[in-house]
């Protein structure tokens, strides 16, 4: 393993760069030395790493002497300013916004699925968007065994794919509706609390920018852009863990017990699914889990070929900061 | 308009019958007198209409002597039991329940769809399914001009539409998780706090029963039954108006602009799409709302003659007891 790893994290204060901390400490990543970069607004804060404390320093172009390896969770913008600099220095860049995730050139990876487009990396891979991460888990197996033509997804995500201040202001949202006082949203464009809603913003033709990334980011991770994808993303008062209910139209038939077991012996994935015995994925219980859970595998029996599926995992742990370290673990493991 | 309306509702205590009475209030249906029926242990409470005190009385066998019309919303057991006797003694029987729902003699009516249907009925009149109601209301409009050939419907549904214990055991719920308490499940199968979560029971195939009433409802009232339905039902922690995301395949091509334009026009239905406005219907502001309020209508790019719709409605309302109500105005207006 590469103890020469000398790690850099961008936006460490934010509830990606927090769950990336954990992360590593969980499983401890190997590594040199950590730095830990945020904003002038966040620098001087001291956070704990192996009950270490270690000082947020303020991110600037000369922040990555010394480092080789980046995770960076601050935001599209800061990515598009600051990545450049840390790939002219050498580093590799596990970068979590979408910044660059469209660039031809820069593979868009999880492990599980396309972990072969990593190797072709110029100093840059781009982690998949929360929605696209947990999704693709899943339908990679059945679009292996039987071909996928089209997907319809609708979403259940949670407020912490938004922010940490999101999941603070859900909390009191809740406690003014309880308490019969007037909600005045901040962090979301609409009330939150007792509702479901959308996020900002939208593309002309109508669809959510959240929506266009999955469908576009999916396309691009399984390397088939005949894949039609219909996607609806919606934000529900749920604090960790999307869930998502998603109608798969196949190629050739694969049946609800096939596919329960094809997926059972898929990497990444746990079936949980005995409705009868009130077993299927939800969001409380898959918060804190690593695995993306599959549940409520049906026969559409609407068209030839098609599976409902009901998919859970954690946003913030496979959906961003956990599936970025995979990223470098396994090319850790494939360059030994 | 019919003076002459001896109204019973049956299970007034409940939900639902608290709606139909405030609805019945509101909107200054003619009757010449109303009876509450609940069941044993309810029976001696006192109701309020019109600012006038109503005593509960025991659902017996002998309920309907003096009663024309019935408004029946206490589960389907209680339905079975009841509404022969109701039906034998010269009743009007309008029931919220499933329990006749899909036998091939009594209409299933929902008044902007198939008000037709209800002209022929023998003493019994379903309404159908709360999630059923708005969108056969949404999409009847789009089956008239271009014909449908396949639904994909994911819906989050507010907890009211289980009952009034429920909104208060929500409540209990997300009290108890911000204070730290642990939570335990009563009405609901699960954690329905910060949750989302499916109910109870399931048929053999997979489905919930809720999943299936959308399938053969949906058919039942639209009288066609080559319509593909693909559904799946999810309970979201929001106290009312169910949300539902819906993919429509149509026969014949229809633009989201044309979409807008003709249920804009369309009877029941309120249009709000706006997002770049952020004007889209959300269930904190369609509760205690008549219509049916569609939006985020957008041509889906994954199938030639594709469309998804975002449409919301209040479940106790327009679901349930504005559509039980409204189908004995109209059936007023047509024997005039």
């Amino acid at each position: 393993m590469s103890e020469h790893h000398r790690v850099a994290i961008v936006g460490a204060t934010g509830a990606v760069g927090n769950t990336l901390m954990s992360i590593l400490e969980e499983r401890a990543f190997p590594f040199a030395s950590l730095k830990l970069l945020a904003s002038h607004r966040s620098a001087g804060e001291i956070l704990t790493f192996k009950d270490q404390p270690i000082m947020v320093e303020e991110l600037t172009h000369n922040s990555f002497d010394g480092v080789n390896l980046v995770f960076s969770s601050a935001g599209s913008s800061i990515s598009k300013e600051f990545i450049p600099t840390a790939i002219g220095k050498g580093c590799l860049v596990i970068d979590n916004t979408s910044a660059f995730r469209m660039d031809a050139d820069t593979p868009l990876v999880v492990p599980e699925v396309n972990m072969d487009a990593a190797i072709r990396h110029n100093g840059l891979i781009a982690n998949p968007n929360c929605s696209t991460i947990q999704m693709v888990v899943a339908l990679k197996p059945i679009y292996d065994r039987v071909g996928i033509k089209r997907i319809v997804v609708s979403t259940y995500q949670s407020v912490s794919g938004k922010s940490g201040s999101a999941v603070l202001e859900l909390v009191d949202q809740t406690t003014a509706a309880l308490e019969g006082r007037p909600i005045e949203p901040d962090k979301f464009p609409h009330q939150m609390a007792f509702n479901v809603a959308f996020d900002w913003p939208f593309t002309d033709g109508g669809d959510s920018e959240e929506e266009m990334k999955m469908v576009n980011e999916t396309r691009k991770i399984l390397e088939d852009d005949t894949i039609a994808v219909s996607a609806t993303t919606v934000r529900v008062p749920v604090f960790f863990a999307h869930s998502e209910s998603i109608n798969v139209e196949t190629e050739d038939k694969l049946s609800a017990d096939d596919a329960r077991q094809l997926l059972s012996e898929s990497p990444g994935i746990v079936v949980m699914d005995d409705p009868a015995s009130r077993k299927y994925p939800l969001a409380v219980d898959v918060a804190g889990r690593d695995e993306v859970f599959v549940g409520r595998i049906r026969e559409d029996r609407s068209i030839e070929n098609g599976l409902n599926l009901w998919v859970v995992a954690d946003n913030l742990r496979k959906g961003a900061a956990l599936n970025a370290i995979q990223i470098a673990e396994m090319l850790d493991g494939i360059s030994v």
